[in-house]
């Protein structure tokens, strides 16, 4: 590949871009449930209607976890993880205008192709031409190690230096963003925050619980607080998260192994009834059934957010009769290309926290000890310097 | 019990109500699972805030099939069924000043007393001061046979010649209404019609699925077609009942016995990705599986409407990420002394059919065929004719 373009950048100058695969270092997963392995990759140039990205930071989720230690999904492996990004653009395919190198930009695991009927359906945040990239199919992942096509995890792949993502799967944001700090946008932060204001739409003066204080949780929290909400019930086992939580608006923590009692019946005697949303950042089914049964009955939303796909949900068909109602969200019910943006104006003005939601800095050769710590519940978000800027 | 007071009717005389015991028929389900008897019952005098009504006609539904049938429910008896009437007001208590001897009206299985938090709350149609009614509790029943009180199933107890119901669960209709017509809004019509107009809230121009065609899901085909609804599709193993769901409104009948795949996938095919609505009217919860998994990502809403306390709902977590709706309702969402007024002006102005729902009509002391009947799901509504006019 020895291709060379003509590219017009945003101050008018011209230069070549060299199209030609690049050799980076990445975090190979080549097997479920074994440590990362920091390899030489070769990344494609981008074809048609694709961007290739410097990814310069990345943070880590509990999703990859989930992705890496279940043995159900060994059939992706050797994949290379990471999908809650933010980075500068090195160089594009043909017909993509929309994105020049230099661009700062987040790429989004579920696309926005702005032209499907989910995309047009202001309902939903999802995109008929995939929700985890059309790279998840290993044929058409365009990073290469060792002789072998490695798969990109939901389309993205952050834990390399470079990758390369379709055009509907990336997000320009404000050239002052600090990339170390809005990769969470990229995943976390948009998924709580967005869970509790665009799906579980908590309104002004409500009570919400939230359960599981990760980075997910403590960004629900926050959204409910941005909502307008009068109480906010953080709820966790671990009673380390409680001080966070209250930084980012929980008015109270509720430990559930202090109890005996149900921890449905705990929150719906603190409320007099039960709370008006409650949101499930824990991705267990027994928590999500917790937090249906703790919503009060008439008007109470539960929303899904933790994920899993390992076991039913499972409820009292009279919990849903009785007026409650049960959703979920990937990504927090934000159409990535316009909701990223507006996240990280949001963080830039000083209406969303990310710094607080930072525990720790590391470089990528590092991801086995911040997978550690994410996996112990020593951290809240772990960001990964991969590319230096 | 010789008290005697005057009133004022509506038409401004006065006359003397005897206010006694009065003795007359109704049907004592004595044990569960066995057929009811027709037994001389002493009906109490209304006492304060209560309404005494002559039952001229009462539905049969299958929530009284529900609670006469299964054995978990022994406990209950010895009761008395039925909640899906229509009668004439005959006396009332001290305090109530919204009703008058003569005042055609609905009882009312949840009551609606205007003053608690969910009657307040327009999201709603629970009601704090109990949902089926104080007289649940059998000690406060005002009916009594053989000496011994006989429970009032959901606070109604509509196979009785009369009956007493606290003032917060009676609707006053339209005194031109036809009671034998008019009683299946006290249930089965108002809880179909109001789940597919109140609570899934269908759209105009949308496809929607209705699982089971007794009368609650016919009732729901008629609420999606009045909603504006192109697209109505209507599920049953009973290909007989395909005719009147025809009528009703339905475009397309799907015996789900003549497919071998699962229904969800018949209907997601069908529909090029699921259904924007779908609606649950069997009370079984593998079909409301069904009716969830076969509504669209990103906005299908599934209402669970049949009753059912047997056993768990399930399903995968990932149905509802990616963005479907579990909802369910009772009484289809309207708070009975508003809703069920103008569900009976609906009828009187032909905005609604309940004819096309009355297959038999049988007197009192044929209740027991008209069970074998609805077992047999050999009738859609048989109207009981409890006491003549």
């Amino acid at each position: 590949m020895e291709l060379q373009v003509m590219i017009q950048t945003a101050g008018g100058f011209y230069f070549i871009v060299p199209f030609q695969v690049i050799k980076c270092k990445a975090a190979i997963a080549w097997e479920p449930n074994k440590p990362l392995v920091i390899e030489e990759v070769e990344v494609d140039p981008p074809q048609e209607k694709e961007v290739r990205i410097k990814v310069v930071a990345s943070g880590l989720c509990q999703s990859d976890l989930y992705f890496l230690l279940k043995d159900m999904n060994k059939h992706l492996f050797p994949l290379i993880l990471g999908h809650e990004a933010a980075g500068i653009v090195e160089s594009v395919g043909k017909e993509v205008t929309e994105f020049q190198p230099g661009d700062k930009v987040i790429p989004l695991f579920i696309s926005q192709c702005r032209e499907c009927r989910f995309c047009k359906n202001p309902k939903t945040n999802l995109c008929e031409k995939g929700s985890v990239g059309e790279h998840d199919n290993i044929a058409n992942s365009r990073i290469t190690c060792k002789g072998k096509k490695v798969r990109q995890f939901m389309g993205t792949s952050t834990f390399s230096e470079y990758t390369v993502v379709n055009q509907i799967a990336v997000a320009k944001i404000d050239p002052a963003a600090p990339l170390e700090k809005v990769c969470l946008i990229g995943c976390g932060i948009s998924t709580g925050f967005g869970a509790a204001v665009n799906v579980a739409k908590v309104e002004p003066g409500s009570t919400c619980a939230v359960f599981g204080l990760g980075a997910i949780g403590l960004a629900a929290v926050m959204g409910c607080k941005a909502a307008g909400a009068k109480r906010i019930i953080a709820v966790d086992i671990n009673p380390d998260k409680a001080e966070k939580a209250k930084v980012l608006g929980a008015t109270d923590f509720v430990n559930s192994k202090d109890h005996d009692k149900p921890i449905s019946q705990v929150l719906t005697e603190m409320t007099t009834g039960g709370v008006d949303y409650s949101l499930e950042c824990v991705g267990n089914v027994e928590v999500m059934r917790s937090a249906l049964e703790c919503c009060a009955p008439g008007w109470g939303v539960s929303v899904i957010v933790g994920y899993t796909n390992l076991h039913d949900i499972t409820a009292r068909p009279i919990q849903l009769m009785t007026g409650r109602t049960w959703k979920g969200t990937l990504f927090g019910g934000f159409k990535g290309k316009d909701g990223v943006p507006k996240m990280v104006k949001n963080y830039l003005d000083k209406k969303v926290k990310l710094d607080e939601f930072i525990t720790h800095n590391m470089a990528l050769d590092q991801v086995n000890d911040a997978i550690e710590l994410l996996k112990q519940g020593k951290c809240i978000r772990t960001v990964l310097s991969v590319s230096p800027q």
